[in-house]
């Protein structure tokens, strides 16, 4: 049999997901396993034992790694990562090699493995300069510019969450002021609602916080703005005007050919991506770049799983 | 003889500056022509005119073009441009065949000609990812990665000058609000003085505005705040701090070796510099990151004509 399959696993604190796919990154299987926070090689074991059936008989052409973090993709190391504080300062393609021998490795952070499935297989197909931005509880991003990730010169670049905004904006868990997660991410989208609640909003929001306590979501506050709520409709249109600030403001640097969103805030949908849009709009100063498409990722929970496969076979290209 | 110089060219609205210089960025001999705003051929004429007796014999190896506006570095096509709505929408590089006949050409926009030059022959040599931002009357901006200059989708990329700092912020002359360039351009910063002297400033600014009139310069502002008048050191330090946010956030997006500060406003050395580095030092995420050097730009006035010389070359290398 050849090697005609890429295994990709997006690492997180408690699971890690995997994804077996096609060398053009279409999913044949998929699954997950607890992660080990004290070792990789137990991780990427209960990964093998797990897709082994699939992978039978040589099939396994190589495996690619996403996790939050500092990583060094030309040499598999991974810095500092909040998730995986016991993985820290270790060599993940080693781990690779001692659990599935002589194969292709690839390792690259969580946003950088989503965007370049996005890229390969989803929302960025066909288009080489490609800007993500992942609404999640913080707001991670990435940068691919002809066909590869920026990685950064200390591998820190993509940290598109905490460019700020405001400099009298609010605080954001990172220390500072006015950082696009601090409007953006859900831990802000839901201490706004909090603090709208507790101050001047009508009782449509103050009922829905008092009822979900610590349990509220932003799919509630999105459920509630949809059925019409001014209150709550208003929380994600700030956060979509310093999103959209954010979005001009990267148009107007790098002039990608499309902005794709990203992670669990960006359910929310036109409540969030009309003002965006229209912020960006106004921001953005070329007139040849007004119109840069900022679209939903297709590719959902295992965008970085099999952006981390398809890593392996290294292909700079929108196919 | 062998054809061992190159030729940039910065044109400006009423002159061109020219530059003869070795490959090395070298420079043998400068001068400058009229513009003639209709005609690219007869000003690059004036030039070759100039630079004749120095080019003589065979020894020019090609002709590189820095413009203000909108340019296809591949073509030779020049579009949109402020300062030469005469020139819009024409083919530089069939000017300079008709001009220098057969010769390698290049061309770029001002401020990545100024950054190219500072990457081969000043502040970012032998480093490969810079980001340049040029303090002048606006404010402009240049990225360079692994080597080559970032143009963008639609050849927009690089204005940083409008990437907005604060919603809430001053009125900038894109009619946008709180751009970088609204504070750290000499518009914005003899706005903010002019303001400052009609509001609560003390004797000496509001004393300088009065004397100086519409010849209020940044250099006289950067003179009274080193004297230890406080309104104008004031002044630099607000622009100094939304530069710093500005670079902070390039940073934690782009994460380059360094970032440099050209343009004339850039004179005013730790007025801006200083509260720009502490600014910056704050914003960035990444703690590898926060000591990426923030320093002043080398070739001064020359720079984009030398960098659009050495363009020509075409080497993406840090020598």
């Amino acid at each position: 049999m050849t090697a005609d399959l890429l295994l990709g696993v997006d690492v997180g604190g408690t699971g890690a997901k995997y994804v077996v796919a096609d060398l053009a990154g279409a999913v044949r299987a998929e699954g997950d396993v607890p992660t080990d926070p004290a070792s990789p090689e137990t991780t990427l074991g209960r990964v093998a034992r797990a897709t082994g059936p699939v992978l039978d008989g040589g099939r396994l052409h190589g495996v690619g790694l996403a996790c939050a973090g500092i990583v060094n993709p030309l040499t598999g190391w991974l810095g500092r990562s909040p998730n995986l504080p016991g993985w820290e300062d270790s060599n993940l393609f080693a781990a690779v090699d001692a659990v599935f021998g002589n194969v292709r490795r690839a390792l690259a952070n969580d946003v950088n493995g989503a965007l370049y499935g996005e890229f390969r297989a989803g929302a960025g197909r066909g288009c080489a300069d490609l800007v993500m931005i992942a609404l999640g509880t913080g707001v991670g991003g990435g940068v691919l510019l002809g066909g590869e990730l920026l990685v950064g010169t200390h591998f820190g670049a993509g940290e598109i969450g905490h460019m700020v905004m405001d400099p009298h904006g609010p605080v954001c868990t990172c220390g500072g002021r006015g950082c696009l997660e601090a409007y953006a991410g859900s831990v802000g989208l839901l201490r706004a609602a909090r603090e709208a609640a507790a101050g001047d909003a009508g009782p449509g929001l103050r009922d829905l916080v008092a009822a979900r306590g610590v349990a509220l979501t932003t799919r509630d506050l999105a459920r509630l703005a949809v059925a019409g709520d001014e209150d709550a409709a208003g929380i994600f249109t700030l956060a979509g005007r310093r999103l959209g600030q954010a979005v001009g403001n990267l148009i107007n640097v790098l002039d990608p050919d499309r902005i794709l969103i990203g992670g669990g805030v960006a359910q929310a949908g036109d409540l969030i991506f009309e003002p965006c849009r229209r912020t960006a709009r106004a921001i953005v100063l070329a007139a040849e770049a007004k119109d840069t498409p900022i679209l939903p990722a297709e590719l959902g929970p295992l965008a970085a799983a099999v952006g981390a496969a398809l890593l392996v076979t290294g292909e700079a290209s929108g196919e």
